[in-house]
């Protein structure tokens, strides 16, 4: 790419979500230049997620066809829009799905207590662009939809400048891209929304890479006992590498519900339990094993449409609280870089969570075959050499 | 009462619950003298609270009858048992559903974060004394149980010592004896269990007593607005009367949800809400109209048996919270006592929550009667001359 692509559009590859439950198309497809605020990025590579999945499977009434998926991801800034000061071509970012606006008129970047900043939520929602359109379009004109302000299955995407947060030039790509989703919702559900405290009892249920950031957080939090619950005891070994004191498969235990067996084994239940299961019963089941008095409970997952969460109001009048996390309550633009830099420090390794590695566009529908496997944590796929 | 009834069966009046969803009957029983670290108080005054008539109604699957209900009192210390240090005859005490062993091996105890006190726990919900036993019977020997640790519907009761808070002895004990269950929660749901700050909105469901203490408290946390909801729109002009500035009687919108009403008015929602209805679908309202990002939603009402509360999960994941509190998260012992200075010195007034004053155990019944009028807050009856 050559200083002479700004302001033109850009015809490149994208692995295009044509319709519902149908297996992506490698197109190629044109992307315009960045309107005023907008960042264009060249993606170097893209790591999986299950929300990409969830949608493409036409389950989520909110996906609109068609679309380019993808919201992992680390890239490289190839142009910017007018009006742009944050981020300049040829820095490293990674788009992120919650933007943080930090306007002083903004309730939500202002406070210390949410990252949900709501700038652009709206257009994001109905996959266009702050403006209303989409910088997407097939070579005969039609438009395509954007996904969660990334859009990230696609060699280049545009995204608003609020969602790009800079990162380390040293950092590679195709293990950052983890912050951008998965990795960094486990690891803030534990060390912001929830602010786990040393010596605390922990219970995971569900140890995808988001589960098992959590375990791997709890243990940096220096928790007391890590309980790690998946019905696939594949996941256990690495959950017990990361940390994991207790590994509890509930298919062993068919005969007692497996809240129960968490609250026997710790006399009064966990101080903290996560569901990164999106299952509604495994919510309950995670608040119902939270201790009582003070235990809290966070629902990480994203439930299908439709489904409800339900308990005893009990449960809460003794002591109980049941909160959620939406990117681990990390503010994107501020937080990710220091993630970053952490993973760069060698204090927060994440390369284990890169159980599968592809290259090319192309090559997604191969990694959205691996991550259906049950040992896939996250299948990395690089569209171009860093 | 004389010195020469200590260690003796002390006969006196009490309004008996002999089954379900029948009229109590007032009948002369026979108190035991206290164990080990148990307290004999002679009840001076009692004011009905909700939870009495539920359970006289034989919807708590726990109810145990014959039993003696009552638990919101201003009492005095007619004898102690052995090994009893923190009380002495004559204290004046409020019996606290909710005890404070203070044990160092206590973790409840010894914990900030709440008031769950578990140690008589077991036997309190079996309807008898710590030794599995009661201190009532009828003049033949037939056993009453007690109820909540209190039963105070008896000129005499018995209960444990951790139960026991003791209170200014200038207390008028017809009026503090609020303090021992509704006001008390209400008040405690604002200022400990949610520490509401200064200029917080709030919304509160249902504007009984335990409604209009949240009422009272957000005030006193100065909060800069607080709705108040209630089907019965007498309850208004107190609710005024005591800092709602917005008040919301959701039939007269019959067409759009009550949470909806609220977030549009907030564009956000309130920061604070609670319930103090005890029916599902409110809390579900309250957790609803919560503010995006960070608002709190605290469960206080005590649903029917069997029932749920359940959401979309994306409420949660969206930064609302939901938790509920017992007794207003108020460690008994040692906030009671605070509450009742506090009211002494004037700068927490309660008599307005009293409506209906009546004279005599027999009297308990017309209590009931009152509280079943949409105009009563609380109904107090006195026992005895303090």
């Amino acid at each position: 790419m050559s200083d002479s692509d700004k302001g033109k559009v850009i015809e490149c590859k994208a692995a295009v979500a044509w319709e519902a439950n149908k297996p992506l198309v490698t197109e190629t497809i044109r992307v315009d230049p960045p309107k005023e605020g907008e960042v264009r990025l060249k993606v170097v590579a893209n790591a999986l997620c299950h929300t990409d999945v969830y949608t493409l499977s036409g389950q989520d009434p909110e996906g609109l066809f068609p679309c380019i998926l993808g919201h992992e991801a680390g890239a490289m800034v190839e142009s910017v829009g007018p009006g742009v000061t944050s981020v300049q071509p040829g820095m490293y970012v990674i788009p992120c799905y919650t933007p943080q606006c930090k306007d002083a008129a903004c309730i939500f970047c202002q406070s210390p207590k949410t990252n949900l900043c709501p700038k652009i939520r709206a257009t994001q929602g109905r996959g266009v662009m702050p403006d209303g359109t989409s910088r997407f379009s097939t070579l005969d004109g039609k438009p395509i939809y954007h996904f969660m302000g990334c859009s990230t299955f696609a060699e280049y995407t545009v995204v608003a400048e609020i969602s790009c947060a800079v990162v380390s030039e040293k950092a590679p790509l195709d293990k950052v891209c983890l912050f951008g989703c998965g990795v960094s919702t486990g690891l803030g559900a534990v060390l912001k929304t929830c602010a786990v405290e040393e010596g605390a009892s922990v219970a995971v249920f569900g140890l995808g890479a988001v589960g098992l950031a959590v375990v791997q957080a709890a243990k940096i939090r220096k928790a007391r006992r890590i309980f790690a619950v998946d019905t696939n005891p594949k996941k256990f070994e690495m959950a017990v590498q990361l940390g994991a004191t207790d590994c509890l498969n509930p298919n062993d235990i068919p005969d007692k519900p497996i809240q129960q067996v968490i609250v026997e084994a710790t006399t009064w239940g966990v101080d903290y339990s996560f569901d990164a299961t999106g299952n509604v019963e495994v919510m309950r089941a995670a608040l119902e094993c939270a201790h009582r008095g003070w235990g809290v409970s966070c629902v990480i997952g994203v439930a299908a449409s439709g489904k409800l969460i339900q308990t005893r109001p009990f449960q809460l009048i003794t002591g109980r609280s049941w909160k959620g996390t939406a990117f681990g309550g990390w503010k994107s633009r501020t937080d990710v870089p220091d993630l970053v830099d952490q993973y760069m420090d060698g204090k927060l390794p994440i390369d284990h969570y890169v159980t599968h590695s592809f290259e090319g566009v192309s090559a997604i529908n191969d990694a959205i075959h691996a991550l259906h496997e049950g040992d896939c944590l996250r299948a990395v796929v690089s569209y171009f050499k860093q």
